[in-house]
């Protein structure tokens, strides 16, 4: 039995078919919503035009999971997890019956909620979030009947400023306003500096440090304006990019263990911790992080998709684990693309490590090729050991996907010096002859012998 | 003292400046040519028109390193190591004279030199190798004086695919005659296949398993065909793409110790092995494949700069060593992205390891993401252990660099089951939620398990 029909539990399913035929396993899940499978990340994407449809979306439909002798029950909500009885308390939520099913094994897969902070006017019509296909048929919807052309985005994570970029490609002017020093606080400030930079380059206004106090309302109630404490930015639509936390509600009530973060805990085989014939995983787990050795929520599909496979395999009578992340994630506003993996500085220094952090220039090409373009490398590694802790860069095209190098680097637990041996790929179009991940491991190398 | 100012040896000369100024250390060079510390890899982006000048290879010139207190003596030619004198005898080119210098510490970076077989013809005007700045620039130089329109590249390894590109650029008809099975020998026949259909569809003529048996010359003793066994194609200019060996006639006679091809051996220091006084680095030496534990002639910038980094290190008073490479290339043939890492089925069998291969296909960006393209990832991982050994990718945009991700898990001796569980970036813009190295490493996983 799986609860939550998106990237987590449906892998999970599909996994978990794949061992075991409908003859020896039957699979039952639950979803709440209108669509199973798809792609929560694109919305972005969709709203801003460069995915035409919403079932572009869609990696797979109710009836193809259903071909696979897969049970899906749409527009179903549980409403209780009974863990002694092994059962839960289903909701159709078109006809309103509620009954009960028993299960030998459940998945726990209800993924994230978006956070709503509880500010005045923050339900009227034009706030939207885009957490859900839903959410983006909303906002899409609220934009085709709206004249004016002033959006402002609260929030300066990944969410943010992907919707940034996707109000400026839908012809928008653009305000975002954010709590932080700077944009993107999943990077140290002077990072987030140079993100901040580039997106005023591309005319959004930036406003940092603002606390939002009140949505204003006007006409009919619809929304027109967003106030902070010291100013008030005129809004015909305002999109919430705040993030997520989990959505363990029912854990919770059933008794479920969770972490400081709200998400459910797991062992490495995604089993809810002192729990036989439960797993859970998605947004609404916690993961480990393997640099810090503190417990994390991330809500990233590649995860939700990692742990469902895993999942799947465990609950299907094979065998896999998922041994934690090391916080990798990518991005870009418009042309400019923002990466991390490990820790950043703050992140280091509440893990109790010391460490020395560099930052170097350079160019995702050789610099005599055409579309060589700079980027920046800040690196963090440990004082003594020179172990590797994290890597942020900031730049234009090919700069965004070399934070892989440095992920894998992490995960094996390499040093920065090791890291200066790589054998990377290089030729003219591709790199310099140094990698700009190698050039900043080079300058972290000279700071763990000076430090 | 350094014999060889490109790459290798430039990088030792600076390196140990750093450490040690001219007070305590007097380095000094000699180069046989009209340059230094050039890039040869960007020869064929200058020949084709994506680099403007000639000079916009070179990244440090004569003047620049003399700056940095080095004594470097262009157009010398270096014509004897007497080692047991720790002496060098060099010519002076344009004057003539001859004279011994003495050392106390001696960097060999020589380099390498075109493989230029002997065949009629070879020598005629119209025929041109692509190895120095002087070769790039006679090539031109031909370019500009012919009116017919016909290439023909001789190899289809890196410098011939390449060329074979910067003459399209040029707007020429280009055949590329090449003795293997497909194109790019340094991956399998399944994967050269694409490559070869991708240069097909690019409307240059592949000829496959052709040995060149003359270069026909025509009015004035110039080249006007290449013929092979079986046919002859026209040329009004022919390019030689066949690689290089290792340029070690020197060190050979001096006594010095070389590898099966060719290369001067080193330790990990990169000093001569049995020599304490002597390091080489570059295109001359052979490097230990991590991978297989052999050893290979690789003639790459990227190696070069990091060998002159480690005995500029160690010359200097400092401590570095160079590990070894696994194998890492990519190249390009217009739009079409190549690379590889580790072992091809060949070198895996040669290296008396068993082994699983697979083949998956997959996209640089999600789906529904706009440019997303086609890429094919092979993978080999060791049989019984899942060990992975080695990466092939052809794809179009963000293909190639995404083997640097097998690379540095080449490096760590990852399994493919420990890949699968890699937090890669992840971003619609940038991937799909599973990265196509964790598709490959999936199946091979299921591949391991198998077998």
């Amino acid at each position: 039995m799986v609860i939550g029909g998106d990237a987590a539990g449906m892998s999970a399913a599909s996994q978990a078919r794949r061992l075991r035929g409908p003859d020896e396993l039957e699979i039952v899940a639950f979803e709440r919503g209108h669509f199973t499978s798809y792609s929560a990340c694109g919305i972005p994407y969709w709203v801003g035009g460069d995915v035409e449809q919403r079932d572009d979306l869609v990696a797979r439909t109710p009836e193809q999971h259903r071909e696979r002798d897969i049970d899906l029950r749409m527009r179903t909500e549980v409403r209780r997890i009974d863990v002694a009885n092994s059962r839960v308390l289903a909701r159709d939520l078109e006809g309103g019956e509620e009954s009960w099913t028993t299960y030998d094994k459940l998945v726990i897969a209800t993924g994230a909620r978006p956070v709503r902070p509880s500010l005045p006017g923050i339900d009227a019509p034009g706030v939207h979030g885009v957490q859900t296909l839903d959410d983006g048929q909303a906002l899409l919807d609220t934009l085709a009947r709206t004249e004016g052309r002033r959006a402002v985005v609260i929030g300066a994570g990944y969410i943010g400023v992907e919707m940034a970029e996707a109000m400026v490609n839908r012809g928008y002017e653009v305000t975002v306003v954010n709590r932080g020093k700077e944009p993107m606080a999943t990077l140290d400030p002077d990072m987030g500096r140079l993100v901040h930079e580039a997106m005023t380059g591309m005319g959004i206004t930036m406003v940092n440090d603002a606390e939002v106090t009140k949505i204003r309302t006007g006409d009919a109630g619809r929304v027109r304006a967003v106030a902070t404490e010291d100013a008030e930015y005129p809004a015909d639509v305002v999109v919430l990019g705040i993030g997520v936390r989990p959505e363990t509600a029912l854990a919770r009530e059933a008794g479920l263990p969770l972490g400081e973060h709200g998400g459910l805990l797991t062992d490495l085989a995604m089993r809810v911790r002192g729990h036989e014939n439960i797993w859970a995983g998605g947004d609404c787990v916690e993961v480990l992080d393997l640099v810090s050795g503190a417990h994390r929520h991330i809500a990233l599909g590649t995860h939700a998709n990692k742990h469902g496979q895993v999942i799947g395999s465990n609950a299907g009578g094979g065998y896999a684990t998922f041994p934690g992340v090391v916080g990798t994630a990518v991005s870009k506003v418009c042309d400019l693309e923002i990466a991390r993996t490990g820790l950043r500085e703050k992140e280091a220094r509440a893990a109790g490590l010391q460490f020395v952090a560099v930052t170097i220039e350079s160019t995702s090409r050789a610099g005599y090729y055409p579309g060589a373009a700079l980027m920046t490398v800040k690196m963090l590694a440990e004082r003594r050991t020179g172990r590797l802790l994290g890597v942020q860069i900031v730049g234009r095209e090919g700069a965004g996907k070399r934070v892989d190098v440095a992920a894998v680097a992490l995960t094996a637990g390499m040093t920065v010096e090791q890291m200066t041996a790589l054998d990377l790929g290089y030729a003219p179009p591709f790199s310099p002859v140094w990698d700009p991940v190698l050039v900043a491991a080079r300058k972290a190398v000279a700071a763990v012998r000076a430090g």
